[in-house]
């Protein structure tokens, strides 16, 4: 039993697809998200400067005396988890890990999609951890840079013409490849579920890498005995790095409450 | 006579067009370019970010002793200037008074079409310029959030489905107004060009923002009898806060001129 909290971080909104599902598992825990909104989007950017934002975003969580810290981020997650897990004490989760588990139970033939951020695809992370834990698996991996501008602009929706045309573009050669199963290996891909469910077809599992860390986190905090108990609902507290005012309500939108009261800024650059 | 150097800021790339016609018409001048491409882009992001940011933008110009600064950014020219003059003794150039003079001596009508990030729409500073040049003005705007994103993914060539479709949702509304002049409020926009004058047709006079802005600082500097000479061409240097690889091949191909030997790398935050 621990009632320290558990920290969620993202570049932006997509990380509250993994906050969501956490809150949803694990309703007693105290759970803090910070979204790196005046920084976001990370996946185009190189992995020296992406490191250098998420060892702020850990050193802000760490402010606040986590128990655990989840990266709900795939282009962190496959970009600095080794560096971030060994320059700090308290235990570091990814989405890496569950994703591949997910995808190697899912998968009968082998071949498994793959699409992220620019940084998460050329660091062949997912690939990596999925020839270990099911060797022989065809990884069909494309960079799909323009995805998390359109989730960030709060356009995911079926029917938006441009939405269709872009993740038609970027999934084709991954549905002429025939594959079974299609890693989401960013956090902001789940909004884009429904468009990319309709365009692959009823045949191919999708894996949610927040989701799935989500279950990750839950399974490894109950074996340590780390799980908090608590009369209702843990505390809930969102911090961004920027201002704006779409935030509150991109967030309320995506996690079907309402937040706007609880959404705090924070300096990042003084982590 | 002062052979001090020019510099020139924008979030990204898109400053480059500025760039590039300040190197035609100033070609005695030495140029320092930085693009704030660990943070880019700007034009969603909410004043306060945005004039953090510029601020650092500024204060890292200033160390080269520069004669004069040119925001090569609508979002930053719309939404920051008055507070960057204020605090810099630096002459600082926007883009806004250059674009709506131009304008104003295009346009017949009276009818004018604006396009620009949603920090630019959102400030009226164009709007707001353009009425005190020529009262009674109608000025038709519209934020266009998913084009920065597509001209630093590379995407800006005529025949891109996505480009094309995007720029057309945008435009619709422009095109319906009747207007027969376009400020192309953003920096980024001019590598669209073809896209955008395609869609528009031949009756509509195209504002390219970061050009009128070069002219505006040469004949200022002209005026004030700042100009350089020198044999041959000034020094031109290239800084940015992101170390990715992509910024070099695309830079040369916006200029036109192979600048990969000139990228350097800033930590923009120290500033």
């Amino acid at each position: 039993m621990d009632t320290r909290p558990i920290g969620v971080f993202d570049s932006g909104l997509g990380g509250l697809t993994a906050m969501r599902e956490l809150a949803r598992i694990l309703p007693e825990e105290e759970l803090i998200y910070f979204g790196d909104t005046g920084r976001v989007p990370y996946g185009g950017r190189s992995p020296e400067t992406i490191t250098r934002y998420a060892r702020q975003d850990v050193a802000f969580l760490r402010s606040f005396d986590p128990k655990a810290i989840v990266i709900a981020c795939g282009t962190v997650s496959t970009t600095a988890l080794e560096v971030l897990r060994r320059e700090c004490p308290v235990p570091i989760y990814g989405v890496v890990e569950p994703a591949v588990q997910a995808a190697a139970q899912c998968t009968r033939t082998g071949r498994v999609g793959l699409i992220g951020t620019k940084a998460t695809i050329r660091s062949g992370a997912y690939e990596r951890a999925l020839s270990a834990l099911r060797p022989g698996a065809q990884v069909e991996a494309r960079a799909c840079p323009l995805l998390v501008p359109l989730v960030e602009n709060g356009r995911y929706q079926p029917g938006d013409p441009v939405v269709e045309r872009v993740v038609a573009e970027y999934l084709q050669p991954i549905r002429e490849a025939g594959v079974d199963t299609l890693v989401l290996g960013c956090t902001h891909y789940p909004l884009l579920k429904p468009v990319i469910a309709s365009y692959m077809g009823e045949g191919v599992a999708l894996v949610d890498v927040g989701a799935q860390c989500a279950h990750w986190v839950a399974r490894s905090l109950e074996e340590q005995g780390l799980r908090a108990r608590r009369d209702g609902e843990g505390p809930r507290r969102y911090f961004v790095s920027d201002a704006t005012g779409d935030f509150p309500a991109l967030a309320s939108a995506f996690l079907g409450v309402d937040v706007a009261g609880a959404v705090e800024w924070v300096d990042i650059t003084a982590y």
